[in-house]
């Protein structure tokens, strides 16, 4: 299949906040004001935990329709957890993101258990999102 | 230093739709008409173009701060390449995401190209969102 590529630019509106755009919709990204930021937005790292559950909501129904059953609707709860010492370039710190992340699906669906697994098998394989945070992706930036 | 939980509670609101809530911010996540969604929000992958993008907004600035210049704003550009084969369960594709992520970041600074460099190499190391993606981060799903 071709390729499909995704862009968008962003610009610094202040030290935390930033505007993403996409060409269509603009993604305001902000921190809380004890962060140093104005608290307009979502900070980054929880845009990634929305990113993953929007994918797997995506990959979830298509799955579900390939798979012959019914699901009415998902919901999800995630949470992950990060040591920031890394980021303030302290002692201590393993790794700068997400140490792991936890994410609990609850259906709405009458499908049995062993479908449900079989279902949640091909969608963490399939999901974009879970590959990119899960396995390595490279990352190449580069300063104009 | 003491660990930082993120969490969010998300519910699909038709098979392409989603809303994330952090307690604070809705995000509104979708999918383009020709893709099954009802276009009313990014996708989920350009989400994470764009956390990766605010993660290297906060941290840049950190870092020049901490370096002693002057970083007046930055600019991103990104991009990547998703082979969509392996979403749609076709052969060919080798994994499901982002194959790479480009970014380049245009400072508006007047320090010099070898203070930059420096510069970038900070930004990257200690950035969470980069290191979730450029690294391996466990993802731990179930279904309830």
């Amino acid at each position: 299949m071709a390729k499909v590529k995704y862009s968008l630019k962003a610009r610094s509106e202040s030290p935390a906040r930033l505007i993403a755009d996409t060409g269509e919709f603009k993604i305001v990204i902000d921190e809380p004001t004890n962060l140093g930021g104005t608290n307009e937005g979502p900070n980054p790292v929880q845009y990634v935990l929305a990113a993953l559950c929007g994918c797997l909501n995506v990959v979830g129904h298509m799955i579900a329709n390939e798979m012959g059953f019914e699901l009415k609707g998902l919901e999800f709860e995630i949470e992950g957890d990060i040591n920031p010492a890394k980021l303030y370039g302290k002692p201590g710190g393993n790794r700068a993101g997400y140490e792991e992340i936890r994410v609990d699906i609850i259906p709405d669906t009458d499908a049995d258990e062993t479908t449900l697994e079989k279902w949640l098998e091909l969608v963490e394989d399939r999901c974009p999102v879970s590959d990119n945070l899960a396995n390595i992706t490279p990352v190449k930036i580069s300063v104009k």
